[in-house]
């Protein structure tokens, strides 16, 4: 790998694009000013042209699928994982043996917990030293570690929204809420569960309709849990509620929490608007304020809003980004260029698109 | 106005059916066996015929909208209100001078509390006498009041799911949750708005959009929480914040309770199951179920799911239905049935419409 | 098989109803005031409850899916298809045999032309002498063989509105268009595609988009022609072009033709309103009317406007109905109320639902 | 006004940006790399921030809506108008006379015919002088005129599809179809309509639904009439009829033509690649493609594949296009870019936003 400083190009590849978090790589990727893609991998779609797939992409990526033997992902300076649980941790070993940076936006190293890890995704990790040495990839909460990482565990979608809704209360100096009973009810278009071919996303199935799903547990649980913890220094209790939007993109997360006698006081919108005052992907919008989803349709931003209804000892913090980007493909982008040296929000900068 | 039997008709008029509420309730009563529809008044729209307006009923209800003198409403056996907050207490005097019985799907009649009226509606209330004799139309709740009632105030589509959500718990013999801090976090379809011809109503702003709204306070938060302390016996805190959801009809409910620690062992499933075994509208479905709105769509069906996340002392209630059967029109007619000796079910038991 | 006078109930059994068309035959068959429910059929699904899939069943549909052989379906009166193609001819004679009516909602028993079948639909025919025994269940102008007819190939959603569309100015006494170029622009919501799980049916696919498909050839092109051509007394040269909507149900058929010079004086709106004027499930609406889908949504009906552009010597008919009732189950339904004496509306009443 | 030269920024103005082309300019503007926004007015919104009403720029545009009289548009190079028909008119000869250029996206001048556009637009036409000078604004066939021009009229949605879907069939050298019947169907997501409040743009009568509208007459007819007759050098008899999709952006249009008994051997492929090779936002797909409008959601591309179904002397065209963008904001953009020497992509290199 050469060393890429803030000048040179960075060489970088993708294995799996062939879902919804793929073609949003590419779509920023190939519009990144200081990346060229290297090679797209798809065993099954080896040599069909990448834009033959994703008409969007057609006269702007002229890549075929490749098969990752032919595609010498050894020879870039970082490598996207938009793949199922278990790919990614596969390769790492030989890719960090060349060098080169890992990005992994399934979930073998967003648990430091291997049993954990294992419970949920009903497979033995496959790297426990690789993982130990990565960073979790939420840039607001981990920044030193993840400029400094060599595999990145790109955050789940929910997490994303959840931590970054809960943080300023968690790392603030005194207790301010409740932290045995945080509730999380989160809402999340459907391009969430995925392209995958499955009954429950038709749009015969999704559309005019709303439910609930994984009450009884879902895999971003424990993910968020264990980086609660870290955040608060002692478990939180976590209610987390998905549901499913009849909308494409977009994740809103309403989150309640029961405020403490002590902290009745606390200016919580002065307190998020500190935390995030130099964050350029965060908006804490002014008080009153009601974020909606399409707001930040296709751009990395997230919008926070916090609230204290009228005489209530409860907050309720309201989460918005496009499930897509910030929530995961954009994100990813974001840990990069801080891996590589380069303006944060290099690549990333597009206003959302409303309506 | 005839006495009405179980076996005579009853001749219904409607006041202000341009909206929603009124085409919904225009097509129940018009497949309805034991009604005649008498009369449907819109000034604005007189003379003008009902299905010009409303296409699905070309054919079906050959009515014209006529101005209230024409309408000779006093013939009727009952007239629904499907007007804005204010006419139905506007005119209740009259027509129960001819005694008509009055069924309002406005909020005239569902608040005992004209004061938290007055606040809410920006208006006195017209004639507080009538209101003490009113019943809150929630027949689940409330049946031996509605069967005697000559004025019905047809609740509000929010608190039908939280009130028939919470009323196993909070009617149950010994305290089983925390009434302190009750948590609606409720979704609904586009529908709930209104045909009311506004910005936030657009499809383009609606669509492929998720948002909360009046987290600072609703109008139906004072409705469900003078119901909720009716059943709990004393006031329960109500932390209730609605979103939008771009499908048009159907609502979620999900509400979060914290168990007491006496009750830890309670069987919340059999609760809910005896509670409602005879109501032909509920359904509490079996353990572990996701209910989903489009299960309901276009009937009067409300369906109820109970969770207990593991190792938790938090109970989840999902409560779907049709914002505008359940949650309005089907209701008032289910209140109507009552009121006239019908069979509760008598032109409500179309079956759900999927996809 | 019972004869079934108009007082006798019918049995009836429904093979595959794991689909869309499937559900909606049993939304329609469960509440027909003259059927009973004798089984439901599918091999994979044996054992589990059919509310279990379809949750609007819940509390309406007691039925158990079962396989083939326990089902005993030779004791149904009728036994209607909502299969793949080919399913309902491999067991056609067997049902007949015992003197059972089949209705076939795929496209077995459609085509009289079997090379045509069996290009279009890479499988020989397999009853070729029940097929010419056979009647097209297009009700509307083909009522005396449905009538008397054992076996229904039930018409396909796009056919349905193009040929009730064309069959007024094809039937004339007079050629009036010029059938050489008949040009047919229709429109499918995604429930058209069925409950298959496909990529194109997905969510994320479908939705907030637009699209042609089909454009080289649909199977529904060879069944319209031959019907025209039964129509015209001669070929029809047909352009027949589909569309995808982003909505669940409603399909929309625009059909452009060209006006013969000596016809011109047509008054086209009569003539479609005097073909009509008898059908219960044909609404000719007013001259300059705009049907939309949703006018019909759950419905048997169908609406026609017929336009013809100032100035101009074309004529624009405009049709739309529910793909999944008038365009596929209701049909069928509307079919055995036919071949059993029962009246033509019976179960079919529905008032559409709006919004 | 400063000469702007390819290397100087260019100073723009907005006026009426209230709507969805408005937002839409300045979503595109404010990430154009030569551009400065220099006002933004709305007498109505005087004061509010922008931001404030688009919620996708916040943080991006920090301009405040001024009235005219404040915002000195007379210092712009360019102001644009997204306002309703008839404001730019009034304005313009103020504005060139400061030597600023116009772009019109209403239609004032659109119509070189005055009296079309009074019959049409119930106004007369307040400056004949300046629209005789005016281009318009559909680049690729109208390239000059557009370098020079001081006054763009920038052409309606349907307009551009069907143009662009004509040009090179009506251009060709020799006659290829029969002009006399030309038929354009067409369909349009619902912020065609645009941000106007009005009861059928509402969710819940638009969304889940299908219909045509504007039969009888629309205003784009004889916009695209004119055009058309300018391409072919003569009349051109056109059918058009609009529908509207569900949808939120996405412009699709399907146009028939009938080849001519000379011209059956022309290679209609060919033909459309070379006309349109070297135009930067328009993509001339495979023989066989099928465009969607997703693929140019959010985009300024427009994509044509051109269609002959077998046997049949029937040319079948269909064209994609975001009717925001190339239908009218980001065309606008690319006037502007034309209009001042610079790259005609500037700005409008986004890759479409897909799913």
């Amino acid at each position: 790998m050469a060393v890429a400083g803030q000048q040179s190009r960075i060489k970088a590849g993708i294995v799996g694009a062939t879902g919804y978090t793929g073609v949003e790589l590419l779509r920023l990727l190939s519009q990144h000013p200081s990346v060229d893609l290297h090679a797209v991998t798809s065993r099954k779609e080896n040599g069909r042209p990448v834009a033959d797939m994703f008409p969007n992409l057609r006269g702007r990526v002229d890549l075929r699928f490749q098969t990752p033997e032919d595609a010498a992902l050894e020879q870039c300076d970082v490598v996207f994982f938009a793949t199922p649980h278990g790919v990614a941790m596969a390769q790492a070993g030989q890719l960090l043996a060349h060098d080169v940076r890992i990005i992994d936006l399934a979930a073998d190293f967003r648990l430091q917990d291997t049993a954990t890890f294992e419970r949920w995704y009903k497979m033995p990790h496959a790297c426990p030293t690789i993982l130990r040495d990565s960073a979790y990839g939420l840039v607001e909460l981990n920044r030193p570690a993840v400029r400094d990482a060599r595999v990145i565990g790109n955050p789940g979608c929910y997490p994303t929204t959840v931590l970054l809704g809960l943080a300023p209360v968690l790392q603030a100096d005194h207790a301010l809420v409740d932290t045995s009973h945080v509730i999380a009810d989160c809402k999340s278009g459907v391009s969430g569960a995925g392209r995958k071919v499955q009954l429950s996303s038709l749009f015969s199935e999704a559309s005019d309709n709303f439910r609930a799903y994984g009450v009884a547990g879902h895999r971003h649980h424990p993910e968020i849990s264990e980086q609660l913890q870290r955040l608060a220094g002692a478990p939180v209790g976590l209610l987390f509620v998905p549901h499913l939007v009849p909308m494409i993109r977009g994740m809103f997360s309403t989150i309640y929490l029961r405020i403490l006698p002590e902290a009745v006081d606390t200016d919580f919108q002065a307190l998020y608007e500190q935390r995030y005052a130099d964050e350029p992907f965060i908006d804490v919008m002014p008080a009153g304020s009601l974020p909606e989803t399409r707001s930040v349709r296709a751009s990395n931003m997230l919008r926070i809003a916090v609230h204290r209804p009228e005489d209530s000892d409860q907050l309720v913090v309201l989460v918005a980004q496009d499930n897509l980007v910030k929530g995961a493909s954009g994100q990813a982008v974001q840990n990069m260029n801080l891996m590589f040296g380069l303006p944060e929000t290099a690549g990333l900068d597009q206003i959302a698109v409303l309506p």
